[in-house]
């Protein structure tokens, strides 16, 4: 808990109204309470936030809340993640190696980091400072992770895969499985080793129940401020441009390539060996069969320019109508002839 | 084991022929051998089960099955269903928290709870009468697990997180990852905090490697007799109606809120922010982009009443047809002008 | 690290060249350097292995490759693959239970076997020889694994399941959930008991994060050599044919038969109780709804034959012109009519 006066002064914004007032917690708007310090988006929620018990808020200069104590700031939303972290921090075991962890020979641990019980890190593991691993995930062999990292339980990272720092992979993910790669030969599949590793750059979030496959001989790689959903599929040699977006359930085939800033609906997917253009974005449950163009929308399967696509939908929902009119006018065709 | 009449009894049904014969487990009928119960659910399967090796049978009233004896039910499967525990009970270790588990501080577990080993209970969790814990399971800080629940191995729930009487939770499944939402700041996307909870209401079932992700500030939430099958993704504040079945692969997008008793194909999705209506059929693959009306099935992407969506089918898959016909009164045209 | 001499020597294939040269590892040509076993599979790859630091290659009879030391095969990367265990050997721990892990009544473990820490064997379960169970692996009561199988961390195997002889299983796996089966009774899903087990033959190997259900009654299969990739859903009494490919995100749904070499792409699937046909491919994002014709390809949904499915795509993208025409045709209908 903190005043409005600490908040502001925290984040280095000026407020109005009772700066001694305390808050406990941060709550949406649609919920909060009293004590909860919420924030209001936009002038079409000033009704409900002058209705709310909530007295404490963060909006934008301009936005009249009489009555209310207000962090005025640009960007509301903003100020309040930044203040979360003052009203909600986050409970950790005191650093260290929990001595239930399973920890191999050679590995270079941190002391700041937090590993705890029931996890295990292999031989030549490292383990940079304040990262903190909870139980039942693995750091297999040589595998290295930054500072600032929160691996969360149930995690799998594959041998000789590099996390970097400030990175957050949610339970259920796998780094580093194997790629879908098999040699044909008189008419059984043999597995092709796959020898590659996965690099996951700076400041990339990755969602629960991800299957990342390593390289075949090079790497994998997610690039700086990459985010994904949950339940996404990278398949080898895959490389996620900067700051790209994948949202639930998508799927990314062998050796592509996406640029920066792409942002990928859900369900949707991308075929093998495609270089996607940056700043794309791609439809749900769309399949991307080609470049595209950068900044452009493409959605359906074979994805196609948004507009395009909307045109086509709307055509073959009225093709009732077109097949009668068709209809009529062979009618008339023919009885034109008789 | 138990003898026919002892079954019988157990269901209060009657039975015919011989009471004294023993059965030893469930069986399919197209898999039943001797000393197997098993059932006939439709008079088309009379010849099959007159054939079987299998004397013993739950049955409706007026199927004539001469010769086997005979649980008359007016639900013959369900009947099984209710013999199942008697015949195939399952085998647990004694109540209890196994030493090699990880127990944190001002837990509340049971009694009569299976605890067992390698799983982790974090500190002021709770866990209810009867529930069993497998091995791998990751019960986060304050998280509520109810009565008579089984949690398969490698579970992760999250910290408090609620989880209701009579729920089974499957193996990868990942219950409160944080949802996928982001700030866009400068050409980077900041990380909304996930605050909020998942609650998991009475008799819920959940297949294996779901991920569902918690409420922003408020909850996600799946009400009373929600069944899930494996891999399904739900994103933060969604809302799922009572009895409503999720199929396998299905997404349903941040902040919506599914209707009792809708049906939800394989690999089928939806929009955020929907509210879609109760007991609609969502056909495989499809998207729905509406509220859609109560009763109604859908499908396609975007999805569209099922008659309709079939014509579209038929008229698409003809689409050669209706070209030529209009090429052909094209020519027609020309001639008729030349 | 060999030398070419002994690499040629142990896959009995001839080379040309300096047989002397110690080669440290294998790499792909795009990125092999000075000590690296690289290989060249077409004569278009030749002017980049010409210029490639590497001098140590597996090329086809009749690729000239001046001045590199070649070993000659018919099937470069085939022999690529047969000599990776040699430059890339894996690295386990000794052979043995380690104490750390969790082992139950009446198990028998091959003393070739390697049971890591903190996984668990369950009573009455079998673990082949040279089988290596990692961290975090559950195998449930009387679970049967054969030899040299590689199970990754985390991987849950469910009571009675059985898996053959080189079978590798990624990380998240589950093998033996219940399946999605519920009768409807009053209002309420009444959950049907999952008696049955999943058999997962010889050289099979499975990606991370698949659910594979067990048999309602009898069992789910995956016959010899079937491979999957990453987040793979099969479903109760599926039976998957030998040397089938299942590409990532693929979903079989309930008492399903697929033939033997059949491929289904991305993101596809096939309907419940179907017999799909040997050797068909299934298209990325498509769902098979019938049983098609052997060594066929169908695409779409509902899936037709590929032929067939891209004209379609044609028609549907020029509607626009079709619809034109027609206007054409009904004005001037309309004005000859006048």
């Amino acid at each position: 808990m903190a005043t409005i006066a600490e908040l502001a002064r925290h984040v280095g914004l000026p407020f109005e109204g009772a700066g001694e007032l305390v808050v406990h917690r941060i709550m949406g708007l649609d919920m909060a309470g009293e004590g909860d310090l919420t924030f209001v988006r936009e002038a079409g929620h000033l009704p409900q936030a002058l209705a709310s018990p909530s007295q404490t808020m963060v909006a934008a200069e301009g936005l009249a809340l009489p009555g209310k104590t207000v962090i005025r700031s640009p960007f509301p939303h903003l100020t309040i993640v930044q203040l979360t972290p003052l009203l909600h921090p986050r409970r950790s075991p005191p650093a260290g190696v929990d001595p239930r962890a399973v920890v191999g020979a050679e590995c270079r641990i941190d002391p700041t980091a937090i590993v705890h019980p029931l996890s295990v890190v292999a031989d030549r593991a490292e383990i940079g400072a304040r990262t903190e691993i909870f139980p039942g995930v693995y750091i297999g062999e040589g595998a290295c992770i930054g500072s600032d990292c929160l691996i969360h339980p149930n995690v799998t990272i594959g041998w000789g895969c590099r996390v970097g720092d400030r990175v957050i992979i949610h339970s259920s993910t796998v780094i580093g499985t194997d790629g879908f790669g098999y040699l044909q030969h008189e008419g059984r599949n043999v597995k092709i080793p796959h020898l590659g590793i996965v690099i996951i750059e700076d400041d990339v979030e990755i969602g629960g129940g991800n299957t990342i496959d390593r390289g075949t001989y090079g790497r994998t790689i997610f690039r700086q401020g990459v985010k994904t959903d949950n339940l996404v599929h990278i398949a080898h040699n895959v490389d996620v441009g900067e700051h790209t977006l994948l949202a639930g359930q998508v799927g990314i085939a062998g050796s592509t390539t996406l640029g920066r800033h792409v942002r990928m609906s859900g369900q949707s997917g991308v075929l093998d060996h495609m270089r996607i253009a940056e700043r794309i974005t791609i439809g749900p449950k769309s399949v991307m069969t080609r470049p595209g163009k950068a900044g452009e929308a493409y959605f359906g399967f074979p994805a196609r320019p948004l507009r395009d696509w909307q045109r086509s939908v709307a055509h073959v929902n009225s093709l009732d109508r077109l097949i009668k009119r068709v209809n009529k006018l062979l009618g008339k065709s023919r009885s034109d002839d008789a």
